[in-house]
């Protein structure tokens, strides 16, 4: 590994850390409630702390693959360390743990709290709470890719390693380019719904947190409340519906830009999402017909839960956890699934889901007919072999991995279903979970060594696993 | 599809299946409990189905991949369908649904009951029962392999849809000696282990029973009581080892008897398989210290119950439910974990496991070194690339329909926890799963529907998926 391109570039992630804290900064003196101290506390070490590191001599070499996956996994752990400095520092949470557990739910856009009243917050933590949110959504290193300029060429390696999906591709041939792209449409959409929102009476504050948390598909409100507390069906409906795009894979936003309609709206993967959310909310719907009282109220709450559920933002207007079972276990399933690749949301993927039916049916294909060459096919096109090979390498280490966080967090003595949805909802990024850590509960329930456990499941989750396995990857390699 | 083909072999398997009641249908008669008339109204119409079948004109051709795996998935769903009805003529069970899920448990070595008191079976009823969990383990077509010789060649189609694991192995060039060895192993362990139950107090008939249902890794009692019910020491670790025994890759035992130790004890997979057992043993008895009263009343038990539930045998001697949450989330882990490829056992197996975890570690690896060659070793030997893909397939088309079979078996009503673990009991025959269809309660509380599902999930899962996906494969290529 190359250790001076690595130490340099994590000297400037933390010095744009520092630099997106400054809003959070001016809130909390404009609001005066003493949380102001935290940020500068943070602030001026870890700034500091930044600008030694850049001082390190540039190294001549490109950055390597292994470099890229090591950076951006240190890069995650090392925000969040600093990020919950604030937090922890204002005393509205019982331990640095807990502190880190919010910010580290807050960056992978999980939306997971520890706190039952989050109101009690400074404005200036809210804020940048939820701005985590919005930050983590698109991606720490795209950001970073976008304001500074990269020294070593090779930066498609840190796309690899932090932007979800099965393949990582660029929009245009420059990735500071696809960067700004990326985050011109991201900054774009999320005004739009912030001024929706304000004119649908949100207080201009929580316009700005709760978009945040949609845009970035991450969940944390304002208030213990939640959405449900500002009781207006009309933004209830722009929420369902700005969560759902916020789960299209952007690709298909620079599509239309550019005028390539029909290209933007042949993509199977969106078509799929978009019937999967149609399917879910009909089924559920039906299913809570009785609970809801009645199939239209039914209809909307089902809508705003299952765009909420899939896109992993984890928003919730009713308390699902006393839903019918089959309504909770679809939700349940549509964790897993998660939004489209190269969305703002978590999950598996609907393209990787897709890739793994179409595997299992080319299999039976195969047997079928042994000798004929039976290919995979994705929007019309043969999926590369590679590609194959890491969606089902992913799946499977998916499958170890939430099996070995579910065995490590049940020493804590919760139930199955409590530590399994937990699990889900923290690798998935979602935020609630059923039982203990339904909707309407949090996640203190959870001693400080689980929380700090269900933290490592958010990063490996958001990051896609393999840039956390690398870091505990056998030092022999390393030299 | 060569229809002839599998008519006649059908035909063959039917009979097959007639011949193996005689024992019951005798022990009935012994016994004069009425049941044996439930037999007979079912031997001879089938008897005469079966000759009738065989008297279709042989084909001249060769049988296909496909024949095979079609052939393996309606021989499997025609013997339970026959099976099934002695027991549902005998009365004792509310429907022929029910009947159908005992039966279906039976042959795939599930070993969940939907009786309270299977006591109050007549004795040719419970004999059938633990006998179809000996048939089932190593195989009904491999059996018929043995008993009858093979017109059309190709049977090592039948043997790769029938056999468990990555990798359908012959022990010898010519299948039909293979399946003599194997059952001839198979045979001389059970009569081994019926001497030694009956040696230790276990009256003859129940020996039988419990060595069918320990050797084809079953689970079937003859009383309510269980295991427990005998109250011996000797008998508990004795049934303990046996069923390990029986969830190694019987492979093993050959070339332990054509004198190769070395090579038998070096096997990766049966090595993994023990260190899982020890290590497992460990973690619970130490989490179960209090439950059980000591260490060492701890580490008998635990030490029982991973070894039921490893091998998916799913005998109990306590009821693990009121375990601590720790030790149940180990063993609903061991559940899909399984036994050795190649034994009676079932679930995912230890191999596939092995594969996939190397799998992950050489994703990494890969990363790491992008341009070298990263091979997945098992056994030393590089695994090839069609049992890589696979496996991860298999591994991937498991989490699917697991999902699915979780949600449609919802609709029943019952909680996250038993639903889960019912459909992963069923799915990688085991037979107890958590909460109400825990060790000490049985599958009663689920509708006849959903038994219906979990019957098919024991198939599923017991053929390794693919055969049964085959049967539901777009008929367009049928002709």
């Amino acid at each position: 590994m190359n250790k001076r391109i690595i130490i340099r570039l994590i000297g400037k992630i933390i010095l744009t850390e520092v630099i997106l804290m400054i809003p959070s900064l001016l809130i909390a003196f404009a609001y005066g409630e003493g949380d102001a101290a935290g940020f500068l506390f943070t602030m001026i070490p870890a700034g500091l702390l930044g600008l030694l590191l850049t001082f390190v001599r540039k190294s001549e070499e490109r950055m390597s693959s292994r470099d890229g996956y090591f950076i951006v996994a240190a890069a995650w752990i090392i925000i969040s360390l600093i990020g919950a400095m604030p937090l922890y520092i204002s005393g509205e949470f019982d331990s640095y743990w807990n502190a880190l557990f919010e910010i580290v739910s807050g960056f992978t856009t999980t939306g997971a709290s520890i706190l039952a009243r989050p109101e009690k917050l400074g404005h200036g933590i809210l804020f940048w709470r939820s701005f985590t949110h919005w930050i983590g959504g698109m991606g720490v290193l795209v950001f970073v890719m976008m304001v500074m300029p990269m020294e070593n060429d090779n930066s498609m390696h840190l796309v690899r390693a932090e932007v979800p999906g099965p393949t990582a591709g660029k929009l245009v041939p420059r990735m500071r380019t696809t960067s700004m792209i990326l985050y011109g449409i991201y900054a774009a959409m999320t005004l739009i719904l912030i001024v929706i929102l304000h004119l649908f009476g949100m207080e201009t504050f929580d316009s700005f947190c709760i978009a945040f948390g949609t845009a970035g598909t991450g969940g944390f409100a304002t208030s213990s409340a939640g959405i449900a507390g500002y009781n207006s069906l009309a933004i209830e409906i722009t929420l369902s519906i700005f969560m759902l795009l916020f789960g299209v894979n952007f690709s298909v936003y620079h599509l239309i830009l550019l005028g390539k309609l029909k290209e933007a709206f042949s993509m199977e993967e969106v078509k799929t999402y978009l019937a999967i959310v149609a399917v879910s909310t009909l089924a559920i719907a039906c299913n809570i017909i009785n609970f809801a009282g009645g199939f239209f109220k039914g209809l909307r709450q089902a809508f705003f839960q299952v765009s909420s559920i899939i896109t992993t933002t984890g928003f919730a207007t009713v308390d699902f956890d006393l839903w019918p079972e089959f309504s909770k276990h679809l939700l349940v399933l549509l964790m897993v699934v998660g939004a489209c690749a190269g969305s703002t949301g978590g999950g598996m993927k609907v393209s990787r889901v897709l890739i793994l039916l179409k595997s299992s049916i080319a299999e039976v294909a195969q047997i079928i007919n042994p000798k004929g060459v039976v290919t995979v096919r994705l929007n019309g096109k043969p999926v590369d072999k590679k590609t194959l090979s890491s969606t089902r390498i992913y799946a499977a280490s998916y499958m170890i991995l939430v099996c070995l966080f579910t065995l490590i967090v049940s020493l804590d003595g919760l139930d199955f279903t409590t530590n399994f949805t937990a699990v889900l909802s923290c690798f998935n990024n979602i935020g609630p979970g059923l039982n203990l850590v339904g909707p309407m509960v949090n996640f203190s329930v959870y001693s400080d060594w689980a929380q700090v456990i269900l933290s490592v499941a958010m990063l490996t989750g958001r990051l896609e696993i393999f840039p956390m396995l690398l870091l505990f990857a056998r030092s022999a390699h390393d030299r």
